[in-house]
């Protein structure tokens, strides 16, 4: 009887990928380029959402966050509202990027930022070279 | 007196390309991962134009449409605002595939699906993957 | 009493590069094609103010600015609202280019385009034909 249920239950989890939760798409590397321009509360969600999806997917993947324009704000100390979900995810190494130019424009120092947050001199040239670095590039949010 | 206006037609056209319906840019074949996260009927219009317009310029463009975060409806059977275009698009080889985790957040099946449609484990993952096999990325929108 | 005042200053700059204009990244040639889709003044000062910043920090970085959609009006003459920022980038060697599909949409002609812009048959396809020639890809905007 036994026997029966559990070969149900792998007939059903075979033919319902659905009901399973998120799937490992493969355990090689692969680098990403994230580019985060927007910072409303929605949009920080959304990234830290986007962020744990592709890991889920990708275990091993080597993610940059480049936090430019109306981004800068999620990985200011003072005003993430993401907090947690930015230290769960450089737990798992991905590095979180401000741009300096948005920095500067902000009157924002690197003791602003989340703690183990880098600084790029520019964002958007930080994107280029990693593309030319053969890194994949996704611009977050909708 | 036909042969002048030939010839003058020609001069037209040939000086004038806007005058002209799109232009085919080349026969090769392109590979275009392309990404929708709207789906608001504006959106899922939208979406359905540009592919039309890539695969007018370049109509042997192998296209892969990734749907995910808010643009799953403009796949769902129920909800999609473009069934005809997507059915056309489809004729033409390009492939729709919809995201499994916004799937599942949004509680649809494969069998909510357009016809011919299909899935990826995470639309994020798919396309850093197909960067990554030399396929260029284009977000779609505004 | 100069030399200690001096001193400090090479600790201060060092210490604080934010205190700093916008820094050169490096002088490589880099190829980027610059996808701007958005019309409305900020959307049209923002798409400047990028370009600028790429320029600032990749000095020798050739860049195609391919305008579709609603982008269009940042290069037709009577509509622009960033015709000097424009100029100035075009003297550094910035391209412009607007796409014909839209072009013939807006009724607009190659005359309505603002001086040195040049027009390509499809925005998308030359935003994916660029890519596959490894130019770097950025969607301009939040």
């Amino acid at each position: 009887m036994k026997r029966y249920i559990h070969l149900l239950l792998f007939i059903l989890l075979m033919s319902s990928p659905l009901l399973l939760s998120a799937q490992v798409v493969d355990q090689e590397v692969h680098h990403v380029v994230f580019q985060v321009t927007k910072g409303e509360v929605a949009d920080q969600n959304k990234a830290i959402a986007q962020l744990n999806n592709i890991l889920k997917a990708l275990p091993n993947a080597e993610i940059e966050v480049v936090c430019h324009s109306g981004a800068l704000p999620m990985v200011l100390k003072e005003k993430s509202q993401v907090l947690e979900g930015i230290v769960k995810l450089q737990s798992r190494g991905v590095v979180f990027a401000a741009c300096e130019n948005t920095m500067r424009r902000a009157k924002a120092s690197k003791e602003d930022l989340v703690d183990g947050a880098i600084t790029v001199p520019s964002g958007l040239a930080e994107i280029i070279i990693k593309q030319e670095q053969g890194w994949a590039y996704i611009k977050a949010g909708n």
